[in-house]
This record gives structure tokens, C-alpha cells and sequence, in this order.
């Protein structure tokens, strides 16, 4: 691999006998989009076609295609990237992008994490044990329910409490409101308890919508944000970041719809294009995601093998406070703990005061290895 | 369904014992995200909880389930749209979005098409056949071998030529020169036959870039863009199309549309969203979709089940210009068919002349059905 190149690795279904053929035609498909034969100028031929860096069997008719791309093809564009990675490829079956690796000059272009786990660290002023968070759920609350569940979960003494992915500008919550009330909620909280919790509002809309959103939940005084690369566009998601000035939590909905393996969509390119921290759907919750899956997006986030800053593993989806000890077993200190249903599920604001206190005790009490 | 609420169909994997359940906690995860038992409030429990209109088995241990989900929900938003369509359940690998329908009023602020097919055959003036389009690559061409192409395609009568999708702002052949000169070729090209061509660029990138783009291409002349919604966000895409007066043409990169079906995704989502014309893989090309698919994609594009325009469907990869009459047999005269590889695959250019001229006279000359 040279600087100028960009390593790219699919999983590839296809016969032994026609695996070259294939491999050919996938290596042109995202760059020249045309046979080789068909490449009329020796410039083309020389500086825009990659090359097969290896093919290995990994199981019956299925290998894993190793190619290097030249970065020139990219123009320093984030959402060309993505085109050259996945582009058409994506519609053919057959292919799963794998992983990635995108070389120093890319990576700068992008970014990485503005703040990443250190600048988390530092905003919630938690070290050596995990981050605990929770939502604020269901959407329909109104923007004074909004505030009382926000208040309940603070006095609770929670780090972080964030929106849920699905509030938007609704007009019985309007943005600004949810906003102002949260963050005033964590402010009084504080008080009480003397201990800071951050409160993460949810940016979500076309890309006008959400600098809006991020100017005023500046304004206003919130010191990170939370959004959904995928719902807005991961080329505006890394615009986004360049000039926001607040650490990002990025939510994986809608990173469903492609086949690009959860380890490289959410451990590499979520965090290359400026997460700070990552949540993911955690193994034994309600998604499928297996625990050699969590654990690989975890090490892909805290060691990233580009040169960015490390980003925050947030498991969530189903994690039961019950269960905090085990996750933290997996997953360690360096985490911020996402726990939502397992505080909500029941109606009684005592219930959900002594629950929410129990899951930060389990959080603080662990006994996280030196 | 009423005119409050958006009806959602899902394919989903589960033995049928556990189908019941497995239904409720879609319904629930999509929008409010808990349990019903902890929905503490009636006001959420009335309005933002859907139902069920119907699960019926399609095979062993597989249902196609109907849900209402209020319309409340989505707050007007193009992206949280996606969230209640396919935001978290897209992680859950036993669910395929496989259609949508959606009330008259988000229809309204979508907006879909805002010219259409109509628009794009008043644009070319093409009556009673299909539009002939190709594209512009490879990748790492020149200005001055891009212009040469496109005066070539021009000059044999093609009545489209649109940038390939991985035509960006390179430093060997920056956008606003491509623009330019694409233009001119196009205008110069029409003075000899008497026939206009349009050019149509691609444009990509953050959308800082793609508004800068969508500007200096509208200020030099063009009359019609591509972009790749998915690349660009469809949240972002749609906020595009508001100002932007000129026919779109949607490409399908990174539309990796496994576990959305390809008809809801690009011949619903896609037009609601905004595009005027949709390119997508056709039948027996170098992608995957079936011949039904692919019909079903033309149908939804040209009898929208929303109020929104017709769409024109541009068949497009690996169809050969041998094909047309096949091809056309199929989609009919409102159909964009865009050739490329098979006009380009030889480097002699007077091969590229007559075979360009062979794609358009049989176009011309295909005896469509009055």
C-alpha cells in the first residue's frame, strides 16, 4: 500500500473458477466504470485503475478481495469517498464491504473525531470508570414532561442524558424549547447533587435544519450534540463537524440499509468522518449484532488504525441494568454506557429514580482494572 | 389508513409462534422506542402509538406486516421521516422495508418531482419515443478528452449526456471547467445536426459543494443535474430540490437497496424525495434486479401512488445498444435509456460515432404502440 492509495476489502460470493473475472470487473466498477480495454488515454490507465492486492478463500464460492484504489479518484470529496468505496457495488449482492483503510492525506481531509474520548472525558469530567448515559423517551413527551424526565435522571446522577434519535422539531416539542428546559433541568440537577450531566440534544433534518439546530443548541449553552450520520448524509455529517466545535454523538438508525459490515461502517468510517462517540446496537439486546461484532467496533473506535483521535464506544439497545457488570467486563472503562428501555419500562417516577440510581451505582462500583 | 397516518409494509423473518410479538415490537420500536406498559403518559399511549393493519404469512417462518404509524411522528421532517420508516429496525437484520405509502399532507411538503417526466421530455423535446442518454467517463479524462466525448455522443443525436456519478471536483478536470466546456460541446454539436443535446453534470460532494455546484452549473447554462441521493443524503436531497428549478436525475450509488426493496426505495422514496428522472440497474445487466423488479421501479416512477409527478425511469448498466429494441419492448416510449459502456467499450473513436448513432436510430426507429 502506498500513501496514494486507498485499501479497500469486500467479501466477495462467487465461484472459484470465475473469482478473476469478477475481482476484474469489481475493481473497475468503482473507479472507471469501464472494461479495460475500453481505457483509451495511458493516463487513465496508469494513475486511475487500482490493483488486486489479494484474494483469499475464506469459505466456500466466498473470498476476500483485497484491492487498492488510487486516491486521486477521491478529489478529497467525503461523499466521493463513499462512492468509490460502495457506490455501485452496493447494489450487487454478491459484495460486502468489508473494511477499509484510507491513507494520512484522506484521513486529515476528513477529520477524524474533533474531541473524541479524551475531549468527552474532560467535558463530563468522568475518569477511570465508564460513562453513564440514558434518553430522553418516547417521543410524544411534551416539552414539560420532556424536562421532568431529564430533571428525574440527572438527580439520578447520570453523565450524559441524550435525546432520543427520534426527536425532532415536533410542535408539541419544538427543538428550542426541549432544549432550553433540558439544559436548565441538568443545571438545577447539579446543583442538588454537585455533579455535572451533560445534556446531548438530537440534531435531525435536511442540512439547513440542522446548522440551525446546532447554532441555537450553542446559543442556548448545550456542549454536545447527538445526530444520525445516515439519516442526514454522511458527506453533510463530516461538514458538519469542521466548524461545530462540540463533541458529536452519532446514532447508527438507517445504517441498516447498506451491506457494509457494521465494524467498518460504524468503527471506521463513522468515527474518519468526525464521531466522537459512537452508539451501537449492543450484542443481546434486541439487535443481532454479535459480541465479536460489538467487541470489534469497540477496538476499531478506541485504536483506530488511522491517524485520528480515539472515539467512545457507546453500547446501547437493550442493555438491563442488571447486566451493567457483564457489559463492563466486555467492554471496560473507556465506554459510555447508553441504558434507556431498562430505566423507562415502568410508569412509576420512584421506580424510575431507584433504577436510574442502581445503574449508576453498578457504573461507579465496578471494579474497572487498573 | 387515514389522512394522520403513514402505512409501512415490512417484510419480516420469525416463526409464527412469536409473530404476534414480534410485530408489536416493531410497531413500538419505530416510533416510541419502549414497551407499551411504560408509556406513561395517555397522550403518547393515543397519539404516537401505531397499529396493525394486517400480518399475513408470504412463506415458511416470513410475513408481510402492515403498519399505521401517525404521521405526528415525523414532524414534517425528511430525515426523521426515514427514522420512523426504517431508522432502527434497518439494524435488525430479519426486517426488509418493502413499501411505503404516505398522507397527502407529507407528500405536500416533499414535495416529489418538480418536473418530472414532463418536464424532462418539454426540456429535450422528445415526443413519442424514449429519451437516449449516455454518460461521460471514464474517470481521470481530461477537460479537453471529456469535451471531446461529449462532443462526439452530441454529435451522433444522443438527446442526453450526464457526467458518470464519479465525476467530481478532480484537480485534472475541475467542475466548473467539465460544466463549461460540456456545454459548449453540446451547443456547438446542436448547430450541426439541428438537434439539442443536454448536458447534465453530476453533482457531489458536502453540501456546501453541491449548492456552490448547483449554482455555477445553473449560472454557466445547465439545464438539468445528476446526483446520487444516497451519497448526498435524501434529507439533504430533498432540501436540494426546493430551489433548485432544474429536472434531477437520481443515480442509485450507495443505494445498496438489499433490505429496502428496490421499488420502495427508488421508485417511491426517491421521486417523494424529489427526483425527476431515477437511473437504475436494469434486468440482465452487471447488477442483480430482476425483470420484475425492474418493472415494478418503472411502474412506481410513472403511476406514483402519491400526488406527486410522473418520473421518468432510466434503465441503465450493461444494457447494449444490440438490447434497445428489447429493452424498449419492456419500458416503452417514457422511459430515459442510457447507454454507456456499450458506446464507449471501444477505444476507436469512430466506433464510438457509429455505434452512438446505431443506439439513437434505433431508438428513434423502435416501433412503439401509439
Amino acid at each position: 500500500m502506498t500513501e496514494d492509495e486507498i485499501e479497500v476489502v469486500y467479501r466477495v460470493r462467487a465461484a472459484s473458477s470465475g473469482i478473476d473475472a469478477r475481482i476484474e470487473a469489481l475493481l473497475l466498477e468503482q473507479t472507471v466504470e469501464l472494461q479495460r480495454a475500453a481505457l483509451r488515454t495511458a493516463y487513465v490507465r496508469e494513475h486511475f485503475v487500482g490493483r488486486v492486492i489479494a484474494a483469499d478463500p475464506v469459505g466456500a464460492d466466498e473470498f476476500r478481495v483485497r484491492l487498492a484504489q488510487p486516491a486521486d479518484t477521491v478529489a478529497g470529496d467525503p461523499a466521493q469517498l463513499l462512492n468509490v468505496l460502495f457506490g455501485n457495488c452496493s447494489l450487487q449482492p454478491e459484495v460486502e464491504l468489508e473494511d477499509v483503510r484510507i491513507p494520512p492525506a484522506l484521513v486529515r481531509t476528513l477529520g477524524g473525531p474533533r474531541f473524541g474520548t479524551a475531549g468527552l472525558r474532560r467535558l463530563t469530567g468522568v475518569r477511570g470508570r465508564a460513562i453513564t448515559a440514558s434518553v430522553l423517551k418516547p417521543i410524544g413527551l411534551s416539552v414539560g414532561e420532556t424536562a421532568a424526565l431529564c430533571r428525574a435522571l440527572a438527580l439520578a446522577g447520570l453523565d450524559v442524558i441524550k435525546d432520543d434519535h427520534g426527536l425532532a422539531d415536533h410542535s408539541y416539542c419544538p427543538f428550542t424549547d426541549r432544549v432550553r428546559v433540558c439544559l436548565a433541568a441538568t443545571a438545577e440537577a447539579a446543583k442538588a447533587t454537585g455533579r455535572r450531566t451533560l445534556y446531548v440534544p438530537n440534531l435531525i433534518g435536511s442540512p439547513a435544519t440542522v446548522l440551525r439546530q446546532a447554532r441555537e443548541a450553542k446559543e442556548l449553552g448545550a456542549e454536545a450534540v447527538m445526530v444520525s450520520p445516515m439519516l442526514l448524509g454522511l458527506a453533510f455529517f463530516n461538514e458538519l463537524v469542521q466548524d461545530l466545535g462540540r463533541p458529536v454523538l452519532a446514532h447508527p438508525a438507517f445504517g441498516g440499509a447498506q451491506r457494509i459490515a457494521p465494524v467498518a461502517l460504524l468503527g471506521k468510517l463513522f468515527p474518519l468522518y468526525g464521531a466522537d462517540a459512537v452508539i451501537y446496537p449492543n450484542a443481546g439486546g434486541r439487535f443481532s449484532y454479535s459480541r465479536d461484532v460489538c467487541s470489534g467496533i469497540a477496538r476499531a473506535l478506541r485504536a483506530p488504525d488511522a491517524a485520528i483521535a480515539p472515539a467512545m464506544p457507546a453500547p446501547a439497545g437493550g442493555i438491563k441494568i442488571e447486566n451493567v457488570a457483564s457489559v463492563l467486563g466486555s467492554f471496560g472503562a473507556d465506554t459510555m454506557l447508553l441504558v434507556g428501555g431498562s430505566l423507562l419500562e415502568s410508569p412509576d417516577p420512584d421506580t424510575l429514580l431507584r433504577r436510574s440510581r442502581q445503574f449508576v451505582e453498578a457504573v461507579h462500583a465496578f471494579p474497572y482494572p487498573p
